[in-house]
């Protein structure tokens, strides 16, 4: 029997307050709007953005929310207006989208839709500004358009990758978030050359995505740089040659890295937040060449402070959201790499717990343990 | 009859204490040695750098010493081991070199050669750290390995560029530094794609030249950003389509430009130097896809400061050094450009003076008149 057009009563996990454990609760999922679709989400995983919007610290809290965005799924229907997919279609939601029609999407150059660019504040659907969440008729916020923490979930279709139906979903739903951003990062950003040399700041999930990066672009040397040795353990499965923990030196890990490189690596992809680690990756590149990519996401009142002599001596900076990639024209793509076995997903996925267990997922995060960890949602 | 072998005597404009007029001597200038080339310089323009060197302020003062970078000449001889020039040859002296044999010589990417690059500090030349030149015997020293305010001089092959023998040296000679830097940052690392807009700050000689590469670019709208209004009359024959002021506003220069543009240019291009046209010139450019490109050299104690969100909103920033021009490499090619009229250099030189009026030169470039003067070596 169809569920097209009806309310769909399922399990979601409920942020009911700012740090407090998710409850598991039976929610009501509205029919998808003019330019949405409902989707059936098989697999999730869990993301330090989801970690931190439930932590809420410093940020706008918004609270009841389903949040989670890493996650694969099955269009179980769609609204009005939406011709590229249909029921049945195999798909990734994605945290920020992609509308076709304004500049940015225009550009070759650009992935930061004008009209689905991530909005971490916004709690309720573009179309009507409001949510097709509720319980009990009492509305519970979305969180960046996904809100995968839900068996079922309303998302605009600007924000779906439609993909390969023979690829695991339990595997590529790493990509809508992490993995793509750090793979992305190194591969349409920094490029490195075949016999390069990249440095790689922060080796968690998104930094070991990046180091795979390099790994499949043949690099040379790959550089890991973290504060946590053990880190590097780990970090070998990714193709990480060298370790440098900056603790270990009296002088500033770029001084270092210039030393051990000759001159400075070719490449550098910052991985995590830390203003300081962003000043040292673009410091530590080769002059004449080098480029350093920041992916991190810093914070509100930090400042990028550089002598511009580095940046006259032919060295460059550039950021990048999302590893550059148009979530709906690009994704399935890395999707096909992943079948292709060029990419390698699986040693990513560290853990999985059922769905009735997400807390866990949580606990696992805030301990620094694993890298991703699967939840299955028909458990 | 040959000079080869022999010192030549001949006039040269020395200066022998900072800030005060050059002086014609006779000097000795002794043949080239290993990896050396005497140059017959016929014309010689003046830049902004002679004239910081012999200023001196804040510099290591180098003195006697025989100022002078940009230049046209002919090959009088060629000292041992030198094959790719001969006497007769066509010529362009460049204050940078390129050995053709280092990592960023053999780099595509790269155009600082170890061995050759610009070194403001060095008065003599490498092969023996001697100077060629001198007066009764006693040394005058070299600047920037070129030194042709003299009707001869030696410089390492590695920074001559062979040119077209039918370019008009009298015009090209101002390709050796100024207007190769301006040009080559738009169009080699800027790379606006037609149609984009692109803003220049400073409108100066390197300034212009930026937007000469702007317009041969097919940009559609250049926006010329600097202090002085008077210039922007002049700009005009440059391409330059609109004129912005930082002292207009109350604002920062950048906001005024992201909103003249709604968001932002695809391209800017920094000619001044000042740390704070750097910063504005980065600031102005268009999330997703716009690149600034600094090319005026900071004071030492300057820091590049924004907010790094700057950058994660996938902006670029890079350093660019003579246009990422290789000399030897690349410069006859944008000779060839000059004569198939690609690119236009005639309205750069608004002066010319002969060598015996050289201090002329200086006084114009000090009064802040006009962009390039020419000096006449036979006259």
């Amino acid at each position: 029997m169809s569920t097209a057009g009806q309310v769909i009563r399922c399990r979601a996990a409920v942020a009911w307050e700012s740090g407090k454990p998710l409850s598991i609760e039976e929610v009501e999922v509205a029919p998808p709007q003019k330019d949405e679709v409902r989707i059936k989400i098989l697999f999730t995983s869990l993301c330090h953005t989801d970690v931190y919007f439930w932590d809420a610290k410093g940020q706008n809290p918004l609270f009841p929310r389903i949040l989670g965005h890493e996650a694969g799924g099955i269009v179980e229907s769609v609204g009005e207006g939406v011709t590229d997919l249909k029921p049945g279609d195999h798909v990734l939601p994605i945290f920020t989208g992609e509308c076709k029609e304004c500049p940015h999407c225009l550009s070759e150059e650009s992935n930061m839709c004008d009209l689905l660019r991530i909005n971490t504040d916004r709690g309720e659907m573009i179309n009507d500004g409001k949510s097709r969440f509720s319980i009990n008729g009492k509305p519970i916020y979305h969180f960046l358009g996904t809100s995968t923490f839900s068996e079922y979930t309303v998302v605009h279709v600007g924000q779906v990758a439609k993909i390969n139906p023979e690829a695991p979903l339990d595997k590529v739903c790493v990509l809508s978030c992490g993995m793509s951003t750090g793979f992305g990062a190194t591969v349409n950003v920094a490029k490195p050359k075949k016999g390069q040399s990249v440095a790689i700041f922060g080796l968690g999930a998104v930094g070991l995505a990046a180091a795979e990066g390099a790994r499949v672009s043949g690099a040379s040397r790959i550089i890991g740089v973290d504060l946590n040795p053990s880190r590097f353990e780990q970090a070998k499965k990714f193709g990480v040659t060298e370790f440098v923990n900056p603790k270990d030196y009296n002088k500033p890990v770029q001084e270092a890295i210039v030393e051990m490189t000759g001159g400075g690596v070719d490449r550098s992809v910052e991985c995590t937040g830390s203003i300081q680690a962003m000043i040292s990756a673009f410091e530590c590149v080769h002059d004449g060449w080098g480029v350093a990519v920041l992916v991190g996401v810093p914070n509100k009142d930090d400042a990028f402070k550089t002598h511009p002599v580095n940046l006259l001596n032919e060295k460059t900076v550039k950021g990048t959201f999302f590893g550059n990639y148009k979530p709906r024209s690009d994704i399935p793509a890395v999707v096909e790499k992943y079948m292709n076995k060029e990419l390698e997903l699986d040693k990513f996925i560290t853990h999985t717990v059922p769905f009735s267990e997400i807390n866990k997922a949580f606990e696992l995060m805030l301990a620094g343990e694993g890298l991703r960890c699967v939840i299955r949602m028909d458990e």
